[in-house]
């Protein structure tokens, strides 16, 4: 009988929770609000309770070996202290870890939750065959995560893979953390509002514009819309989006080498709108994929092969649970 | 009594054989001439000749635990084969590891040269006291190499760390591989005479140009002479060596998260005219660096000390000789 573990995804606004077998099956799954303005105890208060249902009733399953929790944010690796969350207002130095901890009485890892998400796309989902991997998560920002042998590459301090502040364009757009032309600012669901908005003003996008002022939500959904019924101001976003992306992939596969490269995230969605000059400006800028990229990349990320020693560029397939899935395989390694 | 290996660094233009113990002593050293025109059988067999003089002498010393050879080109780390190389011109495709090894009797390791010149800085230079680390060497090209818990990064396949190709600037100068931009476009010592004579032709740079017309050698070192005298527009040069590292090391910053970088390579003579525009670029564009340089990078650089958790950037020490032990560090391993 395979043992078990439990993978939690802290999210600003939902709570995540899932009992996955050591196999990787997943046995069951719970959402809980995480009610941000009660603050960090009670919503521990509740994703323990919730944990205790579950190990409970998979008490006859198996061990439940402890549970990894993904948080949106900075975390201190050797305290288990969340250092810094945008997303968690509220919850800046606490002690995340040891408040779970001590009331589960079980190993508790705390995690970054694009590293998570990498981890999940490793063990079940677009990397599972392979050993050395890194995913992007093209979101409201952009999240990396790199795992080498499978086991999260953490750097120094757990901040390796930030892929989404690389400058991409040495005078670009101005960037939160403080620098120009991060890589966040042209491939995110974020930038890719601002494109539109910029487009419109130029007066380059008459659709766009007209949906602008329609009173429904300008959103990179609304934008994939429009460029999935022709429109070519919106496509054209997904190009520059696809160019950016293969801008950041480059360097990435000149300085990394891996098997696989994972984009995932919300504006994965639009893959068939940016992969191709993703793949264009890949081919350009990195002698490295040049000497080892499949020869039709489209349909390799398609068919999910993978052939020795060629550098594949894929999407992700566990969607949002690949953060559960990676969350539950933390107290498993 | 401690073991021995060989090191080999298999320039273009000098064959450099070294013999080390295993504890990082150097033995002996001898230098060849690679007299490229003879062809690689010649070479290799003048360097085994070498190198079972050297196993002779050592051999009351320990055992001799095999050779470690650093070679300028792309090497397919599975055969021993050297794929292509620009500086050993009738080398392509010939099997350096296979021959070396039938002559020698021994293992033999066949490595990038810039992974090795990594190594050795690990092993017995500026980065002995850390475990993971990356070395930039800036010479005619950039070179790079990746170093995790003391071993070779190699990726999918030996390329990691191909450093002087990642996009620094989208638009930017063409580069031999079909990119434009390449930080090796603007952080070489090829670059620095490139951006000399523009500087020239603009009419900003007279010192620069009545150099230039005095018959002497146009190189790197003479305009980091003239920079060291206080000329202006060579300052200038070096200053934008120095955004162009910090632009290229923010990336790998943000992404690597390592402890230690280390700086190697003819150019890095320069350091104190392009090292503070670097750290300047550098907390500027890497929120990751920010988030754990040392106050005062420049003298944290100059001590060689590393306090805990602070992203070092430093100079190499062991200038050609990294090689050599980088090299000789391979069989043992």
């Amino acid at each position: 009988m395979p043992d078990f573990s439990i993978g939690v995804d802290l999210g600003g606004t939902n709570l995540r929770i899932a009992a996955v077998s050591t196999q990787g099956q997943l046995l069951d799954k719970v959402t809980l609000s995480t009610k941000g303005s009660l603050g960090p105890a009670h919503a521990i208060g509740e994703m323990c309770e919730a944990i205790r249902r579950l190990t409970e009733q998979y008490r006859g399953f198996g061990r439940f070996l402890g549970a990894g929790v993904g948080v949106p944010g900075i975390i201190d690796m050797e305290t288990g202290m969340l250092r810094k969350s945008a997303n968690l207002p509220g919850w800046d130095e606490y002690p995340v870890k040891q408040e779970i901890e001590r009331r589960l009485a079980a190993p508790v890892l705390l995690e970054n939750d694009a590293n998570v998400a990498a981890l999940g796309e490793k063990w079940l989902g677009a990397a599972r065959d392979v050993d050395d991997m890194a995913m992007i998560t093209l979101g409201t920002g952009i999240g990396g995560g790199i795992v080498l042998g499978g086991k999260i590459f953490h750097g120094m301090n757990g901040m390796a893979g930030e892929f989404g502040h690389v400058t991409i364009e040495r005078n670009g757009v101005p960037c939160g953390c403080g620098n120009r032309g991060c890589a966040e600012r042209y491939a995110s669901a974020t930038a890719i509002v601002r494109m539109a908005r910029e487009a419109i003003e130029a007066g380059k996008a008459p659709a766009l514009a007209q949906f602008a002022v329609s009173g429904a939500d300008f959103s990179a959904e609304a934008i994939y819309d429009l460029a999935v019924k022709g429109d070519e101001a919106a496509r054209g976003i997904f190009e520059r989006v696809g160019r950016a992306l293969g801008t950041l992939l480059a360097g990435a596969v000149n300085v990394l080498n891996l098997e696989m490269y994972v984009i995932g995230g919300g504006v994965v969605s639009a893959w068939d709108w940016f992969a191709p000059s993703m793949f264009d400006e890949l081919r350009q800028r990195s002698c490295v994929y040049a000497a080892t990229a499949p020869a039709d990349p489209m349909r390799a990320a398609a068919q999910g092969a993978t052939t020795r020693r060629q550098t594949k560029i894929t999407r992700a397939i566990l969607g949002s649970d690949a953060g559960l899935f990676g969350g539950a395989r933390l107290p498993t390694l």
